[in-house]
């Protein structure tokens, strides 16, 4: 590894300025329909912002094999589009009230609406990918799309009842893990990488996909109301066991697993108080595997760039996994 | 026009049997995803069936100008799939409980599941055209997609207001003449038609789609609940005004317009039954005005084909014609 490591975010920030600002001049582009609810919708999602992580991850892939094109603005703004509408479909089906710290689209603008919106940012996304006129490109976005819309399929079938951890990882796979992984991948496949590289960097992409969505689902169970915007353990009160949970599950005692199959059960702590989950998972060391699992999947990451040529890209795709394990929100 | 004109559907469907055999075992084959509710709900839209017209159109178009290759098979079933997926998305919005005489997908398996199940297919349609490894075609179906979803989004924006007849064909083009006039564009496409027999081929498409819509909006107003499945009138109820209601609103008297702007004030026939919306239809010549309408987009599309070299195929493209305007149910 470079000595010359990069350590800040604002690093990271600088190397990709010009291309994320030429993304963002694309997501505004694209956010135009001959329809005003339609623009109104897609201007208000893009407005909100988020971290453009997904669109990063693919040009740091591209730029890490040398691509320089235009390709890595489109697909990195196909990317986020996916990412957007994925969002817009998963707040109706769960109800939710906000995202991004804002109302949600659907209190805003209703389900009908929203339907329709998801619906024409999915084929927008699939337009712009369109004009890179690269038939593998729109087989890895199409494989992306089905595989993402069946895992929440499958999230939703599972509600309610507690998972093991191979039905857990493939839940995070689908929900998260796959589009980062595919967003490493179309980087390569631009930059006309060899199928080591590509099957390198989409190895990357899974494993800091997991590894991200552990992290995530552990902050849910330990972060403050105020930090997540939510209350504590919200994913269990909408009835998904995390892996922390999981963990207790299979290791408290038989009482222990009893008290969380109620929150489970009636979908609120009326019986378990929150803070009595926070002490299973406290006496299980729950949190602590949980933790450790996402510090391999980071490792994992890590060791998939092995025989990727020193680069001040490749140095940003590792000083992501130190941010990613070592993040607080 | 040929003396050996094609007189009964039977006729049609033989000249098609093998194609259309051949489309239901693709569909067969892609309702079938690794997530089994998407199968379920995939296999029961596909098992409801539907009378196929745009899959026909399809090959008529696609036959007519000498094509007989595997790809109008593989896009008679990705138009199919396209349908589906429209017909399941708008059942949400419109809270629909039947659908071609059985429970609609979103009363049996929830909204949730089928928002889900409506992305599924659209991908799933995109996954099977994009084995043709045609651009065009993809643009196309895409450009096509975008339309319908705007079209639905315009149709809901204007729910319980008059409109004009421009804004009327805007939303009856986007509702089924676009995807007619893309099923014979696709068709064209494969055969390598020229550009003038591809336009004339989406010009009937476009023609008869506008008939078509027309004809099922006046036998909405005419035909007996038995024939219908469902109350007259239901569209008005719903707050959508037709050819014959915004005709009937621009020549009626002041208290006709009274009446019939009451029923889409209420959502019901409180203040004006149903039967006195017919009269008043009646009156004003509003049916006959809609047919009329309707017969002169089947001449258009009629003079589309004036060009185009007779075969038994041609033939049935205007066989359809008669069909459309003079179908009952």
């Amino acid at each position: 590894m470079s000595t010359l490591a990069i350590a800040t975010a604002q690093e990271v920030f600088d190397l990709l300025r010009d291309d994320l600002t030429a993304i963002e001049r694309e997501l505004e582009r694209d956010a135009v329909s001959s329809v005003t609810a339609i623009t109104e919708i897609a201007e208000y999602l893009r407005a909100g912002g988020g971290k453009r992580i997904r669109p990063s991850l693919l040009l740091l892939a591209a730029r890490s094999l040398g691509y320089t094109g235009h390709g890595m603005i489109r697909l990195g703004a196909v990317v986020e589009l996916v990412h957007t509408a994925t969002l817009v479909h998963d707040d109706i089906i769960d109800g939710a009230d906000t995202r991004r710290g804002r109302p949600s689209a659907n209190t805003t603008w209703g389900n009908e609406k929203c339907v329709l919106a998801g619906d024409w940012l999915y084929m927008q996304a699939f337009r712009i990918a369109l004009e890179e006129r690269n038939f593998k490109v729109l087989d890895l976005l199409i494989g992306l799309t089905q595989q993402m819309v069946e895992g929440e399929l499958l999230q939703i079938q599972t509600l309610g009842r507690a998972v093991n951890e191979a039905e857990y990882y493939e839940l995070i796979y689908r929900k998260t893990a796959c589009l980062f992984s595919t967003s490493m991948q179309l980087g390569a496949t631009l930059a006309q990488g060899t199928p080591e590289q590509e099957e390198a960097l989409a190895n990357y992409g899974r494993s800091v996909g997991l590894a991200f969505q552990i992290v995530d689902d552990v902050l849910d169970l330990t972060a403050t109301e105020e930090v997540l915007g939510k209350p504590v353990a919200s994913d269990l009160r909408e009835g998904k066991t995390t892996l922390p949970v999981i963990h207790a599950l299979e290791h408290g005692t038989a009482s222990e697993r009893e008290s969380i199959l109620w929150v489970l059960e009636d979908g609120g702590f009326r019986r378990t108080p929150r803070e009595q989950i926070q002490e299973i998972l406290h006496r299980n060391g729950s949190v602590d595997y949980a933790m450790v699992a996402a510090d391999r999947h980071a490792e994992q990451a890590r060791e998939s760039l092995v025989d990727l040529e020193d680069s001040e890209f490749k140095r940003a795709l590792l000083w992501v996994l130190d941010f990613v394990v070592a993040r607080d929100k």
